[in-house]
């Protein structure tokens, strides 16, 4: 937690469950981000954190913007990026957002398939277009299914489809999982990338862009590597697969921007056992499953929780959070342990949750508020 | 679907995706309800759907109401519920929300652990307080865990407690699971609440009130039994565990009441396959997992789906949504087909979504706005 939230919550005490979000942090991250992968481009994953006032501030150092919808483009336009810096990365978009995004001058437009190729050619003539690859990565915190990307046989058709259509077949993106601490799972998505550069140069088809996804973590319980080393990974694969005629790069962070930046303040509502022969203790929380902290679906991603009793002694636990969903759980076999002096009425801190936290956030189940938030 | 949805979709084809609520199939099931198990007073679960046409509706038909929280609480009193027809049965309140809640006039809680009772005999004193049992009960389709209630032994102490503490130990709650088929449960279920009553007995407290709590069904893919063996099944087990002297009855119906009254109307935005060597499609929809079917979280709830192309031949699909998450996948494993020349643009429906889907819906999840629904 960085002092200026610290002293945030010290001052405000702003009414629980909020996230406090420092943008100096997503400053030095995206400082951090160009400096040792000065030729990658960066796209900011919008969906990662919508807020407008992070939206400004990364337009306002140049960066580009990766959106998944319509409702993005409006706001990424109208926080200042121009149409040339977005990214429409979903391969899964309605013909009218397509129609949306090619009218306010959106250039580059992500596909993995011949159905979003013909809504492509008709609604978004001429433009840039780069085809998903599948990978299936290991490693990853969040699950990566096979929800995108096609096979690469099939991708090497599309792309030729592409030209043959009037559109500019102009990269491969991949993505190897997001909150990826295997290094060497860029090497291999590299690898693949490189050969189908190849089997279309046969083509007669000169790909310009490698578009190589997010994947840059947050630190959540386990220590992960630093930016540096997922550079130098990342410029190994380059080399070692494209030589000394390496494409135009690509990154799409989110999580790996804005999810140190956030800490969430929220207060423990009930303490209790379920039976007298059991030693773990249910401690619930304002903010659950519901309220922002969806990631915690099958205790995939594991926040780090502070509290102001640390290096008191300690006893398992099993985290709710305060619906009426039996469900809402978030982690019942991370086996989390926190001190055995913690009380009702007590505020907890949820590290690195400034990703996938807010937006995530229900309407209005049973009741309870959507995820606050600020940012400072 | 009725034929007064129907109409509706076909007159104002209203923007995708979205919920279509008729008002007259929640009232006949409530109804339903009233004749078939009259000894029961009914609680609407707000949580289910909180849509204020709902509870003015049901308001207006005497219906009583457990709400999980403050604002829960402010909408049934506005809808012209009286206070004393509202009971506060999320066992996670904050102190500062009892408070709130006996301010208003509210007088029934539910609890399951001693810091609970702390909190009531404080903040809400001489209130009807009924304890929460932990059941482990097999057979529901949406996963119970052991979030809720606590065992016996120690509920029977809780609510000696509660009788010295100046609350009034009123009766036991317990929930048999969310859409429980398994009929047999409930008898498990009221005669254990029995042992209780009947403990609490030799401790000078007579409890008043057995509180059964939710798990009717709605219609998904797999059929149900009828309302009517539901009440049977309820009734013959207080009748064989109370005998001739049984307590005032509560159930608390929320996916029983309005999920068979809603239909989900989609639309396909593309259909496409990962290889050469599958024959499974992909359908994306404009709704997934963050869009309002939460429920399908480990394709827990399978939803019956229609197109306007049933009758034709099909062939195995996996569905999904329409966000750039991973996880945002419907079915992949719960083996769904559907008819081989659905197209992109199709419209789908998808049946028995009036519980559970626009208050899960995310506030504003890669862009795409919450799940919109109209009441006719």
């Amino acid at each position: 937690m960085t002092a200026k939230i610290a002293r945030f919550l010290e001052d405000v005490r702003p009414p629980t469950p909020c996230v406090v979000v420092d943008l100096d942090v997503i400053r030095d991250n995206y400082q951090g981000l160009r400096r040792w992968l000065p030729l990658a481009q960066v796209f900011y994953a919008v969906k990662a954190n919508p807020a407008p006032e992070i939206i400004r501030m990364l337009a306002g150092m140049d960066s580009n913007f990766d959106v998944a919808s319509r409702p993005e483009i409006e706001l990424c336009l109208a926080a200042g990026a121009s149409p040339d810096r977005l990214s429409f990365g979903n391969t899964i978009k309605k013909k009218s957002d397509i129609a949306f995004a090619y009218d306010r001058g959106v250039r580059l437009f992500a596909f993995d398939c011949e159905a979003e190729l013909d809504k492509l050619a008709e609604a978004a003539p001429g433009s840039r277009v780069f085809c998903r690859l599948l990978m299936t990565c290991d490693g990853a915190e969040w699950p990566l299914s096979r929800k995108f990307g096609c096979e690469i046989d099939m991708a090497r058709d599309l792309l030729v489809a592409a030209r043959d259509r009037g559109l500019e077949p102009y990269g491969v993106s991949f993505h190897v999982g997001s909150q990826q601490t295997d290094l060497q799972q860029w090497d291999v998505a590299v690898g693949k990338t490189a050969m189908l550069f190849t089997a279309l140069n046969k083509a007669g088809i000169e790909l310009k862009m490698v578009n190589l996804g997010g994947g840059l973590p947050a630190r959540y319980r386990t220590d992960v590597p630093g930016i540096d080393r997922y550079a130098d990974a990342i410029m190994h694969a380059m080399t070692r697969h494209f030589g000394n005629n390496i494409p135009a790069m690509i990154i799409e962070p989110g999580r790996g921007l804005v999810g140190d930046a956030g800490v969430l303040e929220a207060e423990v509502v009930l303490i209790s056992k379920k039976s007298y022969r059991e030693d773990v203790r249910w401690v619930y929380l304002d903010v659950g499953k519901f309220g922002g902290l969806a990631e915690t679906m099958d205790e995939a991603i594991k926040y780090r929780i502070e509290t102001d009793r640390d290096g008191e002694p300690v006893g398992p636990v099993v985290l709710a959070g305060p619906t009426c969903d039996s469900a809402d759980i978030l982690y019942e076999k991370a086996g989390y342990r926190m001190p055995l002096a913690l009380a009702v009425g007590d505020r907890v801190r949820i590290l690195a949750t400034g990703a996938y936290t807010t937006s995530y956030s229900a309407v209005n189940f049973n009741g309870f508020e959507p995820l606050k938030a600020y940012f400072i």
